[in-house]
């Protein structure tokens, strides 16, 4: 068994050729007393910029350990320029929308505070974490980062030179409209609460220069729905799914 | 107040001009105590197959009431002809494949068993449930059928003449294999579980004349991902997106 790495764990310390790896008190319980691994078995580990390594358990005690970079199973790959923008929901609904967005290959993840959004802050680590877990489970070796909570008009008042904004709100976009013939580059999604977005965050909206409406079908979609949705019309139509 | 209405209440009942709705107990008991609603207050109601229905409190009991329907809102919006077919996994994501699924426009949803398929049972009832809170909450007028727990095998050689079948499995398919210029008509999509398919039950799906290997991009995806993926893509392409 010691051959095949069972666990995949993501490490903010650097990783490469015989490097060793100093663990925590709790990744040394998660690999040794949840897992039932010992020095000399084998885990997968990534740190978002390396790739993924091959490390062997050199060292194995109750309150830390050791691991021990033996070569690289494969390189990082990096998400395209996507930033995600969401409206945090109800708390399990947010967790997902930021596995998802994890998941599905977004590079940045915005949490956006909008007129009709709930929650005037968020748990930013927690979401973190989320979004390391989404790396972990499905094999990625990047993982986004989480920013903190920002105001929607500040976040389009801000907005940086060239990178476009695709947005998904059916009162606001009307059936049928898809991406069509656009430019590749940066890009950026942007999900509305559930309660859609305010009359002024609609005026704003539609008068960008770089706001591409996009129509995601007939029915109306929960804001955790419309997330994966888009996320999937944006990276078949303009990320790297082919 | 009284005039918008707040709730929207699936009702397995006939609905009509005039007609008259009888509550059970437990629907009486959501629209008077939890929602607070009286005599005299507007309901949306639905029943799957007419439409939605502006409905009056016409009787307000403890243990029951009545509602008579005044005029339909909206008529029936039916679903593409699709079926979804996906192999259970952990609770709170099946019950989330279950409200996608009906969410994005499914017709029929099957849960399948496959070779790793850990569930060998469903709460059939449960999954129905979840389908039709979608329905109520999402605004839909049709609500899709959960068939009961059937083998992959059985579903497959059982399978009817002229219904194509889009599926997705990373190891099956490969990168970038697009749904292309395929016809329109009956369909279904198969989502495998967590562990993907068994040898042989790829062996079976290569083989299918009537099926369609579709990827969904260079990251492996869990499965409640894949499947809110696979039906955008299903229905961008072939469905009623446009």
């Amino acid at each position: 068994m010691k051959d095949v790495a069972k666990v995949r764990l993501f490490l903010d310390q650097p990783l490469g050729q015989g490097q060793t790896v100093p663990l925590s008190r709790e990744q040394a319980h998660y690999l040794f007393s949840v897992m039932r691994l010992g020095a000399g078995a084998h885990v997968l580990v990534f740190n978002g910029q390396a790739g993924e390594w091959l490390a062997e358990v050199t060292e194995a005690g109750k309150r830390g350990g050791m691991l021990t970079c033996r070569h690289r199973t494969r390189p990082l790959q990096m998400p395209p320029d996507l930033w995600f923008l969401f409206a945090p929901i109800k708390k399990a609904r947010t967790d997902f929308i930021v596995e998802k967005a994890a998941e599905l290959g977004a590079a940045r993840i915005c949490p956006v505070q909008t007129d009709f959004t709930n929650s005037d802050r968020i748990r930013r680590d927690r979401l973190q974490a989320h979004a390391v877990e989404a790396a972990e489970q499905c094999g990625g070796t990047f993982v986004p980062e989480v920013a903190d909570l920002t105001r929607l008009d500040a976040v389009l008042s801000a907005w940086p030179e060239g990178r476009r904004l695709m947005f998904c709100d059916e009162a606001l976009v009307g059936a049928g409209r898809t991406l069509g013939d656009v430019p590749r580059g940066p890009w950026a999604i942007l999900i509305g609460p559930e309660g859609g977005f305010s009359e002024a965050e609609r005026t704003c909206l539609r008068a960008l220069p770089f706001g591409h409406p996009v129509s995601l079908g007939p029915r109306v979609l929960r804001a955790d729905t419309a997330a994966v949705a888009a996320l999937t019309v944006w990276q078949q139509a303009l990320g790297d799914w082919e």
